[in-house]
């Protein structure tokens, strides 16, 4: 069976045995205000703090979220919840460097010049209600549903301004 | 028990139902070259390809690719399988636009102003290991092992810049 599922030039064939075990566990953002992200990534988004790691002499702390339902395997002691941490996927590490507020700093989303960056994007099992809710949460919406041609997505906007794309994995559209 | 693992000012101690379900799906970064980039990701990081999507139209591509040992859960049929892609944690989207190249265009990484994104980042199991083979594959480094205070992560570039972090989640520092 084919290492991939698609043909595509550049594509190595081969997986070499020594990427086993690699896990692409984290994305990371900077963020003015952490007061503001945790709300916003927990309540809005229902992400759980995992880890929260702070560098007082280079003054920045971390902040490590992640989405589940059942936490029951993870530990409360602090070195073993890092390494749990950082060994899972889809890790979302916010970082604060002290001094940054909503005041003084606005960072970049990548989506104006110079680009780059895109987005973050997660799957909801219901489309049409979590774009509601959002609405009601007064979240600030990039293109709602009935925008544009590609009426299976949204893009919302978290407080730092980041692109954060919300659709429902079963009707995404992929004809191609 | 708590929602979260640690104290930290804005979080949502109780979880929305109405997010239970949501995954943490994809990370976007725009890329100049897809054979540069595939080639790197497949060969050099060990992923995998799962889902390509072109749209014609709005002359893009879309490179879906995840991590994993095993994938005979992977449906060989195409809307099967873009479900599959969008439902699952940790996948890294790839977008080319159709007609950048290496030299037509440099997307930015986030690190020089203006900031934002900062990187993405790999559990690996055997750090050493994975390091010096990215020397030997002549792997671009923005911070070797031994640069700077720690010790335990280094940064790789990949073709269009962006920053990697390397680590063993189990050797991570975060004592704090």
């Amino acid at each position: 069976m084919s290492r991939h599922f698609e043909q595509a030039e550049g594509l190595c064939e081969e997986k070499d045995p020594a990427t086993n075990g690699f896990v692409f566990n984290q994305t990371m953002l900077r963020i003015a205000d952490p007061v503001r992200s945790l709300d916003f990534y927990t309540r809005v988004m229902g992400m759980t703090l995992l880890r929260k790691l702070d560098f007082p002499e280079m003054k920045f702390s971390l902040y490590f979220l992640t989405h589940g339902e059942d936490f029951s395997e993870i530990s409360d002691d602090n070195a073993r919840r890092t390494a749990q941490t950082f060994g899972r996927p889809a890790v979302l590490e916010l970082t604060h460097n002290w001094g940054d507020s909503a005041e003084t700093v606005q960072y970049h989303n990548g989506n104006s010049e110079p680009r780059g960056f895109g987005h973050i994007g997660f799957h909801v099992p219901d489309l049409e209600g979590a774009c509601q809710r959002f609405e009601n949460l007064g979240v600030a919406f990039q293109k709602r549903l009935e925008d544009g041609s590609m009426n299976y997505i949204a893009f919302i906007k978290d407080p730092d301004g980041y692109w954060i794309e919300i659709f429902d994995a079963n009707r995404v559209n992929g004809d191609s």
